[in-house]
């Protein structure tokens, strides 16, 4: 398995992006948001396999290099953006920052975007408004794979919601979770290592509950093809079920990104963003005080039985940052393999990208 | 068990908090929300216990009725309330109607309050935005009684959120769950039973996994006192705690309450809202036909083995407020002589007052 510094992933990242069409200033915020996603340990949303995919969609059409971010409507503090099926990081990147001058400006800044591509891990959006010391949040729908409540056909997608919260000084509070019980990433990853699944993430086409990643797929099975026949639980129940159905309607009702099955499939994500000006409320030296006063008592509150630690969210990417930043990616075999094969189609060495 | 119309327990409980110092407009907004929820179905935000509590909280000072709803800091998007101690539920109304009037100006409308009391139900302000074609959001923070992820001492409060989101036609669909597991009002209600409580609801004072209700409580067990012990757990474990930390920060931190500990023991509820103007995004028909699609699609989608309905959030209140409104709330024996009693310290006839 290579291991790769961040610049080095980096350097095959952006020369690869551009050589498949990618402007610069494209191929720097697509890579360094996918390089982030790396080094926070989260490698779903990293470099492989999303640039590969990425690649595949300019191929076909999906992502379009140079389209524009256009504002479709806008009020002081609001704003409907097209991504006009840009990448979807570079779309993000710009309607996270408009909704923050928003937020200067009024307090508050909503913004959503529809025609718009995978966006990546969503927790560096909401840093980009913690680091201005606002409340960042963002929510994200996708192609449909979770049941509803009391269901067994994936009618809702992973929805996925996101905030950042600045703490004074010290890594902001950031929480990332799906949902659904699972993102459907790691049902497959149990398939393909021959595991089961825990009971309760998944059900079968006939709405049973089954713990073998197989019954979530119509055959021929992935990676040869990844059709559902089963589907994704929501996260605890009916408050996950009642998450999802906000978050849908949020990215994809008030976007006109559209929900469950009208999603362009593939690559297609509908966003709503909203950022909060922590001094219209509040002197932010207050604010910090109460936040930095609640960390310390969650964290140092008694423990629980099995239980070492209380983690603060967001506490194991930015450790994990730390770490990577010198020991380097490990990037698997077959994916660098893939990487290297796709930088020759466009006349790029990828081993020598390793060493400029 | 008396069995009362809505009108007899508006009658009993507008005159009551009448005779006990509350204004006529304050009698009246507090005492719809309160029979709401009982028409609701929600009975433990309804008038039995509440009002006595309410009454007891006016005798103590912790209600100050006539206290002035005073906006502290004003943007073109943002409010900051002082609710002075006044009846949450009059506190809540004023500040979701300029929540509302934010958003129908400017798009978004995001408002916090503190020195405010026990506001009821969420549900019914949601509605609020939902009856003017907004979407509505509010979450509360209060005591703490809830441990983070890991822990076993009550931290964080059972943090509620609730949405509500206007459907064109038909009912809204309204979310309003704790992110606890559970409210500790259901497990004291096990406790007067007799009844074990599921695994997974709370862990006792040493952190184990327990079902006994009576673990999660010091000697002497309610009704004596109410003291935890333990604490209840986080819903869906990290995604519970995560939703918790934000709404304690939001609640809490944004609003100048305090979190947890800091939060003023009683009947405290620190709020924070949000309200979005549709238009200001898609146009309201296309926004209600893509959410009338996610509910079709949703409600009629197969169902999992054991399941013989998907509901959409808030279906069942809706259907239960008709049910009530013709048959009645039912009022248990105990609570119906408590409030006779609290009706006769203040010269009123609690029997007479359900014949006028």
């Amino acid at each position: 398995m290579p291991i790769l510094t961040a610049k080095q992933l980096t350097n095959v990242s952006k020369n690869l992006l551009k050589a498949a069409g990618a402007s610069d200033e494209e191929a720097e915020t697509v890579t360094n948001l996918l390089v982030k996603a790396n080094l926070a340990g989260v490698d779903s949303h990293g470099v492989l396999p999303n640039l590969t995919s990425y690649i595949q969609g300019i191929r076909k059409g999906v992502i379009k290099p140079g389209a524009k971010t256009e504002i479709i409507q806008e009020g002081s503090a609001t704003a409907l953006i097209d991504g006009n099926w840009g990448f979807g990081q570079v779309t993000c990147s710009r309607a996270m920052q408009i909704a923050i001058k928003k937020a200067q400006e009024t307090g508050v800044g909503a913004v959503g975007i529809f025609n718009c591509n995978h966006i990546g891990r969503l927790a560096d959006y909401s840093l980009m408004a913690a680091e201005k010391n606002m409340i960042g949040f963002i929510v994200v729908n996708s192609d449909p794979c979770v049941a509803p409540y009391g269901g067994r056909k994936a009618v809702l997608s992973t929805n996925p919601l996101c905030y950042a919260v600045p703490t004074g000084s010290g890594n902001p509070i950031v929480v990332d979770f799906a949902t659904s019980m699972v993102a459907e990433g790691k049902i497959r990853a149990a398939l393909y290592k021959g595991e089961k699944v825990p009971a309760g993430w998944i059900v079968d086409a006939e709405g049973r509950p089954t713990t073998n990643p197989a019954d979530l797929y119509e055959p021929p099975l992935p990676p040869v093809q990844n059709k559902l026949a089963g589907a994704l639980l929501p996260a605890g129940g009916h408050k996950g079920y009642g998450l999802a159905l906000i978050i849908e309607i949020l990215a994809g009702a008030l976007t006109g990104t559209g929900c469950g099955e009208e999603v362009v499939s593939g690559l297609t994500n509908g966003v709503f963003i909203i950022v909060l000006r922590i001094d219209k409320f509040v002197p932010p030296g207050e604010f910090t005080t109460r936040v930095q006063k609640l960390v310390k008592n969650v964290r140092n509150s008694p423990k629980a039985v099995g239980s070492d630690k209380i983690l603060i969210p967001g506490e194991p990417e930015f450790a994990e940052q730390e770490r990577r930043s010198t020991a380097g990616i490990k990037i698997p075999e077959s994916s660098w393999e893939d990487l290297a094969k796709t930088c020759e189609e466009y006349g790029l060495n990828a081993e020598e990208l390793l060493r400029t």
